[in-house]
């Protein structure tokens, strides 16, 4: 094995790679170096660009050969670090973004097959026309990449219906830590040749290989929708009403919640009017996408509700705006600190009154995916103070507590590393580490992201 | 490491794990070490039946300890050979039939916790008079276990709408090759805390570890359902029909299809009457379940049908018997040679066409689940002759050629372990070893099972 410097590694490597993919200018590389929340910084040796996944091989075969760290990154939209370097300037960035073309869209089969730079919103566009969709969305839809969502099994607003990435993605193209090349991309729904190996690289976050491109299901584009809020009296009665809509409303595309806090940013900060005479302690959004007319069960469940807002299928968008825009409302107060839990539906109202106790968590919007138990707790402003501090702890350990995940939809990354044992056991860890040394033996795709370094 | 010799191990074993876990007895084990096909059969030293999770633990840690091969079994309806012991007698068979407890019904969440030894058919009848059912079904549900389904990833009859069961698990708790428990049963949908060892054990038929707990996710018990056959001229007709219908008819339960000879057979053999006034080339049939009535689409698709059997929301079980009893009606004539495939399905009505040119498979029964690009080809009578012979490796070749799968879900077992380089690389193969490797160090978890010995 052969070593470098540091220093020597982004000339050593644009050597062996040839022109044009490697970056050393400083203000190209910048903007890779720093998420788009601003929270996680570091610096890297260079970024590399590759076209090819033969490119992207070779580059971590040499990687292997000089031990030398990679951070895989998509769109940069992630929001726990694990797309960010550390603060060494040892390792190379591994940008998939110019791996952008869709190789082929089957419409009978009803699936596509992208390269991992390809962004959610290019897919859309690619589908435009088509009676086929994708069933993954999210708000970073223009920027964030399809390989990066599939590392990180990316979530979003129609997991309810369509699952989250590892449910759409049937097969990948990847390099491993070891420099091998997988390739899996027929498209077979059903498929029992061996383990699972997509699967496994779908949330790995970079840490087992590169993805280069994917197999994706395509869903039907519905041609009809609705969507209508609920005010609910709290978070036990917004679940309850969750589960009554999840066991008689066929073809529901969406159980959105928002606490009054979000509600009321979403209102003063971006001038949105009030959707209900009084601000209710909670709101859900009910949404329904199919062909023809809603069915009779979703107009139950709007008739035996007292305060309804926007009973109308015109009004799609701009309903969802209250739930969509909340981020960017809570932003407008400062750069949030943001939490990404999930709880058992069953203990979820709990959680949500021990946090509405706990004094680190003063200040709290909770808003989210109320179907999947999927919270977002951001606390705004207070996300420029130092990360991996008290605070995070006290609330993810809250989380643990409850019987939750302390990362639902965003990863682990390198921020929640060092929480990872409050919801995984030490077999299940060293069976963790176990699997990381089986598909990347020399360590070097993404250390520190996952598991603790 | 201590040996010992095969003869002893019943012995060491029984000492080991203390009274009632261990039997000799040939009258009892006979029935564990031949699968109900008649197809597969070897030998045990002896036949573990433990009770709990931590006697599994035990005789896993023995088994390393002593270099002994484990055999998982659930309910002996596997097709492939895989929880079958080979013919040497020095493997122990684990069944895993008395972990038979419904550990939990979460009707807020609409999971279940159930260990692996719970049929299929027991957790529908545990589920009785709830609003939620399972969301996979399979014809052999009395017999079929929960650990075992998710061990093969088990398909099925509703995968189209629910996917198969890695796709309804939501966690495990199992025994790893080294001994190890590892459990997560808390039953997040969305729960990004590392990889995906949950769905690496769906699917890896034994070979890992022992899957001795799950948490399922449930689906909505529909109320009203709507099945019809329609008569196809050939397989494009059918799948051309078949993702129309995925497009247009929301709350689809079912595609199956049957080509002329499974009709005759059913017709013929067990004595249905006829479904059509001529035994169309391909029958399809179109199952809907929701609440209320079915949708407009259904019916569109229907009327533009010159030929269509039983449109009867009253007929569904019966409709389904002219599916659900081809197994049967072909049996009558012999044990059939089985192979469970999966094509493209753009490829699919090539396949079928090159099929029928294929002197190999002359007389071939072809039926499955059109949806998914699942077919059953079925040689009535052939399943005596020694497996592993041409017959299989041309077949399967030819699945191959057509970027099929040669598993669809029935898994690879023993029996398709020689063909797996037909649909995985070396490279893949590789990664499969050392997956294998990271988590059966010792390499004695059902030895010879998807990977050749």
């Amino acid at each position: 094995v052969a070593t470098v410097t540091a220093r020597s590694i982004a000339s050593a490597l644009a050597a062996a790679l040839g022109d044009g993919v490697v970056s050393t200018d400083p203000d190209v590389n910048r903007s890779y170096e720093v998420d788009w929340t601003g929270r996680f910084h570091g610096r890297s040796a260079c970024v590399a660009r590759p076209r090819t996944s033969d490119e992207v091989a070779a580059l971590v075969r040499w990687a292997v050969e000089h031990q030398c760290p990679l951070v895989p990154q998509g769109g940069n939209t992630g929001l726990v670090g694990g797309g960010v370097p550390d603060a060494s300037g040892s390792s190379v960035l591994v940008s998939v973004g110019r791996m952008s073309a869709v190789r082929d869209v089957d419409i009978v089969a009803g699936q596509a097959t992208v390269e991992a730079g390809v962004t959610l919103g290019a897919l859309d566009r690619a589908l435009a026309g088509e009676a086929w969709e994708f069933g993954v969305d999210l708000g970073a839809r223009d920027s964030a990449t399809l390989g990066g969502m599939a590392a990180t099994n990316a979530g979003g607003l129609r997991v309810l219906r369509y699952g989250s990435m590892r449910a759409n993605v049937l097969g990948v193209e990847a390099v491993l830590g070891t420099g091998q090349v997988v390739s899996h991309l027929q498209g077979l729904v059903k498929d029992n040749t061996g383990y699972d190996l997509a699967g496994l690289l779908c949330g790995s976050e970079g840490t087992l290989g590169v993805i280069t491109a994917l197999r994706l299901r395509l869903v039907p584009r519905w041609p009809d929708r609705l969507a209508v809020w609920l005010a609910c009296d709290d978070w036990s009665h917004a679940v309850d009403v969750a589960t009554t809509a999840r066991l008689s409303v066929d073809g529901l595309d969406g159980l959105e919640a928002v606490d009054s806090a979000a509600l009321r940013h979403v209102q003063e900060q971006l001038g949105l009017p009030s959707l209900f005479d009084t601000i209710p302690p909670v709101a859900l959004l009910v949404a329904w996408a199919g062909r023809g007319e809603p069915p009779d069960a979703l107009g139950m469940l709007v008739g035996d509700h007292a305060h309804v807002a926007g009973v109308d299928a015109a009004q799609w968008r701009s309903l969802w705006a209250y739930r969509e825009r909340v981020t960017e409302a809570v932003a407008r107060v400062g750069v949030p600190r943001k939490f990404d839990v999930t709880l058992p539906l069953r203990d979820l109202a709990e959680f949500t009154r021990r946090i509405a106790l706990e004094p680190a968590a003063h200040g709290a919007v909770v808003f989210g995916h109320l179907g999947d138990g999927n919270l977002h707790v951001n606390l705004p402003g207070q996300g420029e103070q130092s990360t991996g501090d008290d605070v995070d702890g006290r609330i993810l350990g809250l989380v643990a507590d409850c019987g939750g995940s302390i990362s639902a939809e965003h990863g682990i990354g390198r921020h929640k590393a060092p929480w990872l044992h409050l919801n995984r056991s030490p077999e299940e860890l060293a069976a963790f580490r176990s699997l990381k040394a089986a598909l990347d033996p020399t360590g070097i795709m993404n250390p520190g992201v996952i598991l603790p370094a």
